[in-house]
């Protein structure tokens, strides 16, 4: 077992690209690569373009001076079973219950390896060195393709009984709202993910590609973008001011690409937080945008290794 | 410090009544009594006749024979200063920001002392002993003159940043729904309480005095009835819904004096629950009553010493 100090492999799964990194003891990324997600449905495939990107970015932090990382911290889209770590992404048609954390055991010649829900990572990520440092209970958020979360209560990261706790996205907002992927109505992804906000849009009589434009077009003033943002941005303060009255965190985190709008999501938010948090303990909670940038997905994976807040159930 | 076998005191601090019982650590109650709580602004009257129950209680059970009981254990309404134990009960006005914990150290002798939300109590309570045993991670829920809850995570009760983790009364159920007394709009509480659906009842033309009159009639086949705690079952269910998302609980327990409408409440709270719970991990999770009857609130009291889940961080 080497020093607490040595970095760690992390690894980041996503439907569009493969991401991995060696994370250094204090949160740093010493070097990190990334690759289109291959496409089809051969699970082999895509593992083989995983372990390429796991050894290549080895071989470059130890070739520039990194002693050799220790361990490996997935973050990855779900479902999955955990802490077991067979995962079968949503959006990776290709890996349907695929012992991804047995596999990187394997690679990793018995080390530690731990994956987790991408979001409970980031949310991890942002506790230990980002925006919710310094506070023992937050709860952090993307809202990007999909919305979801991470808790962190205690200091410790919290699983739930299938380490699935955090899917804020599914916190229902509005009851008569639209149904959700999941089957259900009005959950908050079903209203705030980038493509319903772009979809609402649309629906209005904007033109426009994606969730960048639409943020483009706001920031120019076109009433449409404004207020397809603003529906987003009140649905999230909605489902916020219900997570902190039933989780009584004390700071509320939110990246991911739709976040980027600023003000234009964080404000509506904020007045709907406003209206809807009247408890002593909640209505000053602060909301803000994560602060770890490009690199969080990175950061957050090598926090299930670094960080030492979560209880891990399984043989390791 | 005696064994950990010993017994404890546990108090229970309402707005109609004040109990007080002594607890062994199988969480048998061996005497318990009660006094109505005592009107009027002062502080000191309420707080002798509280004194006078404890002393009452531990003198019976130790003349019947037990240990003598070590340490309090106590469950109030809120709002408090936690861990401090200094509370304001909304619904007994003469005890503002008053030294609970501080007062009862003095009567225990510098034993341990622990004051928590009452729902919270009850929660730990059926964790132990109830409706939630074996379950690591499970919300324990009253619904009565309020609504509110408690919940347990990876094996341990989840305090928050301020102790008042489990106020699922104040998720949102309905954004466009009727003020809360919290200042918010579309509460849980604000649509499930017992005021709350005998109110809506009354509204619709039914003449009953209370929530067990409304129960009777309801199970009388009363149509105004029935829909009144429909809609309570309905508004339960999306709560809970979205507490399962969120938290990743395996089982939810609810009790307190609506739940005594049994079906009348549970059908409709089902219903909704599997509409709006989709996710894989969420749908099949059982909604079940509380165990532990009318001693819930002392034995929920006496866990807060007895349950060692608790994480604190005052000076015992």
């Amino acid at each position: 077992m080497p020093a607490e100090s040595a970095p760690v492999l992390a690894v980041d799964i996503g439907g569009t690209k493969l991401a991995a990194g060696v994370v250094d003891a204090d949160g740093r990324v010493l070097t990190s690569g990334r690759v289109p997600t291959p496409g089809g449905e051969d699970a082999e495939v895509l593992w083989d373009a995983l372990r390429g990107l796991i050894e290549k970015v080895r071989a470059e932090a130890v070739a520039a001076g990194s002693p050799a990382p220790y361990g490996i911290g997935v973050g990855s889209g779900g479902p999955m079973r955990w802490p077991e770590g067979v995962i079968s992404p949503l959006n990776i048609p290709a890996w349907h219950e695929f012992p991804l954390r047995h596999r990187l055991r394997e690679l990793a010649r018995g080390a530690p390896v731990r994956v987790h829900n991408d979001a409970v990572a980031l949310a991890l990520g942002e506790h230990r060195w980002g925006a919710g440092r310094g506070h023992a209970n937050m709860l952090g958020m993307v809202a990007s393709t999909g919305v979801g979360g991470g808790l962190v209560l205690g200091g410790r990261v919290v699983d739930g009984a299938s380490g699935n706790a955090g899917h804020i996205g599914h916190v229902v907002v509005d009851p008569t709202g639209p149904p959700c992927a999941c089957g259900g109505f009005g959950c908050l992804e079903a209203i705030a993910s980038g493509p319903r906000t772009v979809a609402r849009a649309r629906a209005a009589g904007w033109v426009g590609a994606d969730a960048v434009a639409l943020t483009a077009d706001a920031r120019a003033g076109h009433p449409v973008a404004v207020a397809a943002l603003a529906r987003a941005g009140e649905a999230l303060g909605i489902g916020i001011a219900s997570a902190v009255a039933l989780c009584d965190v004390s700071i509320v985190v939110l990246g991911g690409g739709l976040a980027q709008a600023g003000d234009l999501l964080f404000d509506p938010l904020r007045v709907a937080y406003t209206r809807y948090a009247r408890l002593a303990f909640s209505r000053d909670v602060p909301v803000v945008p994560a602060a770890l940038g490009p690199n969080a997905g990175l950061i957050g994976a090598a926090t299930l290794l670094l960080g030492g807040e979560s209880c891990w159930s399984a043989e390791d």
